[in-house]
């Protein structure tokens, strides 16, 4: 192994531990020697790597993101519209996503931060606000494409319906996060599924609950 | 002022200082000597009021409660109908309850508790859980009520909304919290209550959005 494999994969050590540890504990509560320890590494062999915790924070994000594509929009693409590419990843997020304890081992860490950092900390802050933007962005396109292509009623607001997918699947983050209830989750996911059925073209008018 | 109400009072105070610094900083990062410097009282004068911070726990749940329904259901039962009363909650929730600094400095406290207790703490969990199953069935009380009255249509599954209604406010707090954004929580809000008016009986077909 040459140099810059070895730099390199200590650098990978550290962003992964790292966020384990925010999902966990939090940015403020993980400290450097948390980290340390967590890796095994020197003070020095981690400040190689990155100027301050400041500097860690957005290489541990930009790794979360890579997480979270992988886990919501697996086998995504394989389904042949756009609207049961959003169901696909809702059901991702109920079944891939919320269970993945081996990168989140305390839970989604987007919600741990966001709850954690507000706008004391602006830089910081803003970086996840802004990935919460772009999430929304990404739900919105599947839900305007699904507009055009007819398989959805062409009086829909996208924006409304972003919105309250957006929320929905992080109120279901916290909710999961405290009682760990896949019975609660999945009446969660399935509200917001049986939501898009709703405003399909065609669709039909969903049975009444016996409640 | 007699013994009883000065031992009442700074037992008020102790909950209502405690509610102010767990909003702020969590359960686990307050500490009894961070309350007993926020309400100038001895460590034994603590002690005779609340045995543990676990019962404190407890008693400052039950305060923010009594906030909760102080701010979101302000003015509910002066509206005529149920689906009116329902997004008239909502409205209180972006209005007042968000924005209530006063009680809660740091932000809705049950979300601040919720991200930071999980299974670990299975005791004082189960206490903000059973507070969600609660709030949840408060809401489709109204739903379910607004559907005998002929308010909403008969095929809803008042579960589904109440589902859709509880992440939705919930996620909502998430994202206020990190941004602070009065426009951005608008178009939250507003899209749960356009989609309360999309149920309703009679409901007019919304009008498409530009984007």
């Amino acid at each position: 192994m040459d140099n810059e494999t070895r730099k390199s994969n200590s650098r990978e050590k550290i962003v992964n531990e790292s966020l384990k540890l925010f999902s966990l504990k939090g940015f403020n509560n993980t400290s450097i020697s948390d980290i340390l320890a967590a890796t095994n590494m020197s003070k020095g062999g981690f400040y190689n790597h990155f100027k301050s915790k400041e500097e860690l924070f957005t290489s541990v994000l930009s790794e979360a993101r890579r997480v979270w594509r992988l886990q919501n929009l697996a086998d995504v693409e394989k389904e042949d519209r756009e609207i049961n590419r959003l169901k696909k990843i809702l059901a991702n997020f109920r079944d891939r996503y919320l269970k993945d304890s081996v990168h989140f081992p305390g839970g989604c860490v987007f919600l741990t931060l966001s709850v954690e950092l507000d706008d004391q900390m602006p830089h910081l802050s803003s970086q996840l606000s802004d990935g919460f933007q772009r999430t929304k962005a990404l739900l919105r396109g599947y839900l305007d494409r699904a507009r055009e292509k007819g398989e959805i009623r062409a009086d829909v607001s996208t924006s409304d319906v972003s919105e309250i997918l957006f929320s929905g699947i992080l109120g279901a983050s916290v909710v999961y996060g405290l009682d760990k209830s896949d019975g609660q989750l999945g009446r969660n996911i399935q509200a917001l599924i049986r939501y898009l059925e709703s405003i399909e073209c065609g669709a039909r008018r969903p049975r009444r609950d016996s409640g």
